[in-house]
């Protein structure tokens, strides 16, 4: 089963290495991981018009081979998800294709929109804050839950973890071959 | 042609006015607008679980009855669009239903991201900043551009608006019918 490693980790400095430890993860659990690594002075630099094209396309290319999504959900630059990962995320629902992901960060939703409004003030008063209880936005965990039968994997011990940390990833990936082996999922997808 | 009305315009404290008044721009361009609506107070309180998931299924179910999304992509509690917006946008993309998309914020995303970092650092030092001149991370114009054809569209005289002006999208729903009219775009969806 290939998956499609989706995630802010393609920011981190040492991104290539961090996208091998993953998939040599992945690799122990009989998964197959791809992550869509990109040149990152391409990246910080911008070169051409065209380099975001590509990468976009290539991404897309590389979603389109795999069979399911495991998503890094830890917040990136605000109190969501990286937004590539997202609209990811999504696309996997679109198809019909099954959704896993872990954070690194503990913290409800709801305390991270109110500590990001005490550091930016929305632009607008009076915008309400979502407040179920959930890791992120409603639609982040619901395209878990509908697209692939697990909750987003959270630190079991309720502590967040460094931002590239890979213990909750190698518990989610346990979790994800767990689930893909039940009857249950197997007649759902 | 019945358009999603994604956006975080959900938690605007007039979200019902200002649906309505999203609705009737549409009808003035001849597109039915349909808005995931939800309730206000549920959706501050959280007062039961179930309440997240039966918007979430109402949503998807309200994606499935429209042709195409109308994105609002400003920037929401960091540097780039609502999470939940996200999602959505992907879910099209996933689709292959168009997606149009516009933003009421004029700053590229790298100069948000900046900012973003000034007022909360970063999990970690050295995450690289994206930096393609682009309105949010790369996926985002890149599903626009895929999937509709536009690019997002952004303040024609590059001022930043009020969060719920309407200006913007209004110009984004008239591109949208000159661009379902044309030739390549009814070859390509």
């Amino acid at each position: 089963m290939k998956a499609y490693l989706a995630g802010p980790d393609v920011f981190l400095p040492n991104a290539a290495q961090h996208a091998a430890e993953k998939i040599r993860i992945c690799a122990i659990y009989g998964l197959t991981g791809l992550a869509p690594l990109e040149d990152q002075n391409q990246i910080s630099t911008g070169s051409t018009t065209d380099v975001w094209r590509a990468i976009f396309r290539k991404d897309i290319e590389m979603m389109e081979d795999c069979d399911i999504i495991i998503a890094n959900l830890t917040p990136f630059r605000g109190a969501s998800a990286d937004a590539g990962t997202l609209v990811e995320l999504g696309w996997f629902l679109g198809r019909g294709k099954p959704i896993f992901g872990y954070s690194n960060s503990a913290a409800s939703f709801t305390a991270r929109s109110l500590a990001q409004i005490a550091a930016m003030p929305d632009g607008l008063p009076g915008l309400v804050v979502e407040n179920f209880g959930l890791t992120d936005n409603l639609m982040v965990p619901g395209a878990l839950e509908f697209g692939g039968g697990l909750p987003v994997m959270l630190p079991p011990d309720g502590k967040d973890r460094a931002f590239d940390a890979l213990d909750v990833f190698e518990a989610c990936v346990a979790g994800i071959v767990r689930q893909t082996r039940t009857a249950k999922f197997k007649s759902a997808f």
